[in-house]
């Protein structure tokens, strides 16, 4: 890997593991055990190293936010796409924890971030549009614009609520069944709106997913 | 007013306006006019007032989450109980908005707000069960789990997700449409499993309150 790639990728880890604000380009230097010239070398200051990492999580999340379109979406297909979020914030978490003291930095990371939350809640009025007009969804035009914005906050910040709940022993514990909570969360948002069917596939799927 | 009690006014009001980080003692001095030194007479550093303030918010937040109690709460009650909540979420923004970071540098502050997020699942929990028991509310106790956490993270999040939401030219602009928005959002959870005298009346009561 080349010390460019392996600069961002420990600097990711070091950032989501201890914070982001208590990282400094000496600590991942010395965690990568080259000098402070080289990583000077290759990025100005740490600021161009968190506007690197966002536009990799940009890309990734905007992948993930293409609602699939050729067909209506079934519970599973849900469960999937909203897993796959889930996975991006997981992935990129340290963003989220001090999301306000990152983009208060950066005007244009802040205009980024700004538009992958409207994308995430367009994608969602247009899935629960999508449901509505295949008859597996009951749902007026406002209903569904509150359920939109609903489904944004929970997938944007279920990783926090549920990390600022865990006491410090146990937060790095259950993380993967977090996402898997996380996902169910959304749904549960959804499920009052769907028909019976749906209703009960969700119930499975929760049982399915949830350990 | 005495001088401890402006100080902590003034770091409160320049907390929300500039963000905790950005704000030092000598600027907390230097706004009330006074010498760095009278300050620290009365606090020794800046977490020391951020402890106090933490105390004022915590004592407002739970007088807040009183569930009422002699009677099942209708939708206006609830209207109002929210708003009261957010307010207080409001009057404290700067906790909310670096939560992370504010709460790692202090353990004990993180215990206390803990309890706060256990409060307001529960509350909410209870509240959904007591209109459960009225009749007014259709859900299992499975549905009123995921609500209960649902309602828990939309009432701490929204103002977050509504201020990184906003161009930062208006950010300032329509606080007070954002706490009714909020508490439309919250009800919005519940409305899908309320009967339909319930969810008219919501409707009403958000065409009131929304200008």
């Amino acid at each position: 890997m080349k010390t460019r790639d392996r600069i961002l990728q420990t600097s990711l880890q070091l950032f989501n593991d201890y914070g982001e604000p208590r990282i400094t380009t000496n600590h991942i230097a010395d965690e990568m055990d080259i000098s402070p010239g080289n990583l000077y070398y290759h990025f100005r200051n740490k600021d161009e190293i968190i506007s690197l990492l966002f536009q990799q999580f940009e890309r990734q999340m905007n992948a993930a936010l293409q609602a699939p379109e050729r067909r209506v979406p079934n519970m599973e297909d849900m469960w999937l796409y909203l897993h796959l979020v889930f996975e991006n914030i997981w992935e990129y978490r340290f963003f989220y924890r001090d999301l306000d003291n990152i983009l208060s930095r950066n005007k244009k990371l802040r205009t980024h971030f700004r538009r992958i939350l409207e994308r995430k809640v367009n994608t969602a009025a247009a899935i629960c549009k999508g449901l509505v007009e295949a008859g597996v969804m009951h749902a007026t035009p406002e209903e569904i614009a509150a359920l939109a914005q609903n489904i944004a906050v929970i997938a944007t910040y279920w990783l926090n609520f549920q990390s600022t709940r865990a006491s410090a022993a146990r937060s790095n514990d259950s993380d993967s069944n977090n996402l898997a909570l996380g996902v169910y969360q959304v749904l549960s948002l959804v499920a009052p709106f769907l028909i019976d069917e749906a209703r009960e596939l969700l119930r499975q799927l929760s049982r399915e997913y949830l350990t």
